[in-house]
């Protein structure tokens, strides 16, 4: 609804100036003290709010899953450990934890998955980013094609990917260590390609820093990249892209 | 053409051998020695080549202008300096100088512009960059909005433009300083938003760098980043994904 | 007492030249070896000296406590672990300890509340950090007001209660990741602005440089920075300013 | 007005939905397409907006004054150079510039300045950014007493002024290379003392980084830091702390 | 000679102990005072001492010149401005001077070069530090091939020159931005990769540190790194390994 | 067999278009799904794939050793932890492991090392990074020597084994702390130097950044540097360019 | 004995051919295999060597403590845990350990502590390394001032003990956090001062960076800088300074 | 004269209360507004104030020089420009500079030189900032010995030089780039070694900060370092330590 519909129905009497008054004032989260749930979110961005559990206090931790699984029917956790996983399925029993990707969720059933992206590793190490990232789109209801360990050390693992690749929408590129793989792939495809740098490696890696560099100074086009380890990122923003495809 | 028929033709003898050779071994570029000119890639990826102008010698810079524009009929150059201007429009009068963006274009005229990007700075030095990629997004074809000086010290400057942010596939976020915009208009959008960090500030701002950590860490949804100042980079990500949101 | 004062009572022979000499080399401390109690620091300063705990002897801590508590009927420890609490409730019954903020502390009772500070945070994971700072503002004699989970990911939760913030004579910003929320609340309230950023986060958040850089970085007016994790140096600041704004 | 009030007049027709409608969505600034002045940031802020004048363009600069000068009365620029100065000279000939802290302004005659500020710098070299700091707290209606070249390695010159910095509601400490003044005066008021690194220094000071660093690592209490270099923001701070203690 | 020999001589008296002192203390280089010239280089080592230029005051460097040239016929000087040049040249008039790669030098006529370096670049704009490597290793006696402009965004003119790149003994690769060449060149060859990041690029490439990371971290097997812009050093190590594989 | 041989054969029909197609398509490595083993390696490079065990999944590890050793008879695992020698020691029972270099391996018997690689140590707390390197070198054939504990603060001891250094074909310098032993080496030899930070040390080591940069900057000529601690590396690269000094 | 001495005697017979060729052979360091042992050095500079304990394997610590005790009578290890105390005693039952300083040693009785070293920290939790320092300095025969808690955000506490410290011939400053005081202490007295930062801090301090950049930057006269928590090292060179003042 | 003297001078009336509080609150240092100079450092600490030029405005320089030339009868400058000695030049026609060091002087004539300070670079490039220190050394009244360009890339040039530097009380060592010399000397010599890194090299020396972390993880015994280019801080301490060394 619009600002000038409810300041019309105001004028009419349709909505007593208390009703507007209340309109205006309220406040599209609920309030719980320590958290300020947005229960609204998926109404005004067609995306539910997600839970970043690690570091949450049980308690709280707890009832932010049973508010939202009460409010939208289904949630998605990221960065669960499995102490938490244990906590929440005492409360919420159908809730189910997948130990690579870290995440803890319950999902509507009979999700359809529509378009295309690829999410793409250099090594077998950055799986669990990359599986957090697929993990994320799939939930919000597209479909993805893992395409893992073709880092840019045997790059003929890559080209012979590619033409799975060139249908996505989005690729999602992840890789620590040199983080090479996000430049050799945008230079490859047509469509945004989202770098995701990880912890992965050793030494001057600074915990992957040295890949966020990488990538952020990459002299191929059209891509952009997100923070260390942040496969909830990327999975979020191809979603996005990817639905934008999806209007036809 | 497909391999397999270009094999089939080989078996036929409608194609000889030393001309398959010779198609297996074709370089898609025009070697120059010192560049090698990618003349195929608007073919292969729907943008054609754009030359960075900065730092390249002057005879370099004239040559690869002559044939990219033979080849594409238009040519985009960005960080040109004034001297460059001056030394290609005597080679190519009808070339033009944009003082803000630094971008040196010909166009071919009468592009359409379809889709919506916004470009979004958060003050008045963030225009240079901001420029950057509203002119590359235009060059490939989009409709950009242009919504300047909107930083968060001031969020009703913001907040009183979000109406028309809204409507824009896709947001390019350009701040200085401590960067703080993207993470605010990426918690008021559901499109994807590029965040682009500038070297605006002084001290402890390190060239870019404070603003580029601020982007990356953002806990807002949907935000991915590039190289501080590279508007260039933005716009050409902003440009694939306003594409994806037009194909209906 | 003024120097001028006791060199007059020397010439009139009221204070002998052993009794000033020992005056002017009287040492305003309790020499304990391994610490130095500033046991004329309330009086100095209007602020009794407050114990870091962290990392501090079994037994220095314990006589610490032991030696504030006797000279001044109060203590307040900052960082304690749950290990110290036990210690030093051992020797005085009467101590409480707080397992968010880790601060430990006897209280004199009925202790008046004046003025006002609001503390707001980005995040519930930012909640430690702030108790620190509103707890200690709250030993020092001060009003809070605890505004929490206000993050600029969704900028409506903070703008629904800048009326309460608005009252406040001095507000504490706690933010990590990337820290925004200090630019945001300096470019709405005309009072000046604590900022505190957290370690919260990860990846390039390098352990709360992240969000430091963009506090100091900030475009908005009336903004100074704090270590990061410092509540407790906030809610000092915080009390010099709240004071300085009851002086009628 | 509040809203409230406003929606009672829309509901008694004596305001029209179309001019409720432009109320909500009056933008509070002065929209000159390149900017956004802020030309009600006194009424709500008590301070009117201040122009940050490195970088601009000569024609947005002289625009930004002539605007402000025309709604406000008064102007105050920072780190502006000799160049604008004398653009803007041209078209407002009242205008003065002091080419030390490197401030542009006119200001309105009678102005009475209250309270008191100490700034305090450690050497020589630091003087410019803390005339920054002090022209900025006399253009906003504070006295200020200035006392330089009072740096640690020659701790009997600060500590001979002691008396003089006591009597301030706030300290201003502007230091460079190790940057400790803050820490030793933090030591001996009980006032807030705002830390200004400044990039005056060689080597190993990495622009100022390094007096930063030891400021935002003190341990004295009651110190919070800006910028590196940056007197204004130092100025303004200092202003909000004095001028609570004024209120009496 | 042998230790053992020169002792034997002083016993039976062929070499006075004075002469033998004089052995033991003579320093293999030409003392003059500002520096110390190891003319006993190229009999060491097999390569005689190189100039580094830059900054070299004018009687300083023509007078090392002079030495050098008389000691050793040739002489390679890097990092040589213009200035220098002419400098130099009225003292030797057959000294030649590449504005590319600054190399100031007198060769010897008629040297043979053997084996094979290839020297490859990412872009245009790193020409000068590859001209560097390729010219030092030509100087010292190296057949080199140059390969340029063939960086990871358009993967296939790389993939199109790996015949003639697998013919060397050593590879030097030579990239700023994100550096990426070197790993995948590392996976598509198997004799050892130099790689040298440069300063090329802007904005997070922090002056080529990002491209150092990139190389230093590198999944490939077979890759060294020398400084940023080291080309002088780079083709000094290919020399070395180039010459180890001539030996048969 | 050249792509000439091929396109001939389709042509005269020994080879079919679908056996030709297939050839072309044919991926040189074989998908495991979470791994691409890499297992005609050792024909294309000479190098048999090397497992790096750190974090790799415990199902993971077993099946890539099981398979490597099933197609190459040998398997070379570094950075893998005991527990992970009990776990493949389960299936694998010939497996040996070294507590010292964390490597975990099946060598096949009786093979032969030529040449000779110098691997040094500045002091104690290098040596597991050197076994890494110097047993990689053994594990691909090359004989290694052992010169431990010859660090620069007592350049003595460094000095009395130059007579067996400057035998090798060249010379892996691990160091940490200040990491100056590969510049001393450098100068004293004639051989490429591969230098090895290590992490060993405290305080401003930051991790092995200071020996790196210490290594990356020498002044001394025909040294290039791997990553920190990264032994593998430089046992990697010295077989290749020790393999180089045996063509005769 | 010169080398002068050692020829004349090789002439005369008095030293055979092979006698000398030992002696111009011999290494003054015992070879262990992983270490090489300086007995010599005792005599070379007038301090023993001393063991640095941790990360050394059990055995090597133990046989490196028993064949120094046995050559030089005493030994003394720095940063000893507790469990390397427990294994050397069971050999060395004389030795002694402090937990503390983490020093384990064996001294010899007797021994007279000349001049005077002060060792002054800024807070409690500096007192390790001061120690260590401390400790170091006695034992290598130096008497040692301890003066702790005496920081700058107090600075009369160290302004009442400067008589003590004037005294001294060498002072070390220990200080964490901003590491303020050696500039002050540098400001004080005459005599050279050896600044040690310690990594006692949190957040901003990274570790003790921040205190190593406070005091390499000091505008103090007559401070050096070792590594952060280096107390072995000051402890060293102030003995070596203090020895010097002892020649009369 | 002690406080004891002073008050006992009071209560006999032999000095007045006015003259006591004059003496009390006496400054010692001649304030000058901008600079308060230190007249008394010579009689407190054997050193006269010395000036740091670079950056003094015009007129503040000038007064600054007459003032100290007046008090102290010589006067040293350290880091003036060319244009500073001539307008020093104007009014003190007997000021001599040094180009190199950049040093501008008078000094009483007749000085005696004591002792030995050994002054040694690693490179040519490095000399500029030995020169500071050396020339400091010499004013403040030491003998130096200059021994330049013996760094570690060709050791021998430094172990032939090692009688004379061993003859020093105290040694300087100048080096940039790998900054290895000091750890090199420091194991050769017993007396202190003290560092001094260079801004000398390019690349990843980051302007010095690669030496200076070389030099403060130095694994030698009795090195401590000052900042990058602080010639004048090591003459400084040098001075005093060879001054200890003196008294007998």
């Amino acid at each position: 609804m619009e600002l000038r519909d409810m300041l019309e129905m105001v004028r009419t009497g349709e909505v007593s100036v208390e009703e507007a008054e209340k309109y205006f004032a309220k406040k599209p989260f609920e309030d719980m003290g320590y958290a300020k749930l947005d229960t609204q979110r998926e109404m005004r961005s067609g995306y539910p709010e997600v839970v970043y559990c690690s570091g949450k206090a049980d308690e709280h931790l707890l009832r932010i899953f049973e508010t939202l699984y009460r409010e939208n029917g289904e949630v998605l956790g990221t960065r669960a450990s499995k102490e938490q996983y244990e906590l929440v399925r005492q409360s919420i029993p159908e809730i189910s934890y997948d130990e690579i990707s870290h995440i803890l969720k319950i999902e509507r059933p009979g999700k359809q998955r529509k378009g295309l992206i690829a999410v793409c590793t250099a090594g077998t190490a950055d799986i669990p980013v990359a599986e957090e990232a697929a993990q994320t789109a799939e939930y919000f209801g597209n479909q993805v094609e893992r395409i893992y360990d073709v880092g840019v050390s045997g790059i003929h693992r890559l080209l012979s990917k590619m033409d799975t690749i060139r249908l996505a929408n989005c690729v999602v590129a992840v890789a620590g260590m040199e983080g090479a793989l996000a430049s050799v792939i945008g230079g490859l495809v047509e469509r945004p390609v989202i770098a995701v740098p990880t912890s992965v490696g050793y030494g001057a890696n600074m915990g992957g820093i040295s890949a966020l560099l990488t990538m952020i100074n990459s002299c191929a086009n059209g891509i952009a990249v997100v923070n260390i380890d942040n496969g909830y990122g990327a999975g979020y923003m191809a979603s996005q892209i990817n639905r934008l495809g999806l209007r036809s």
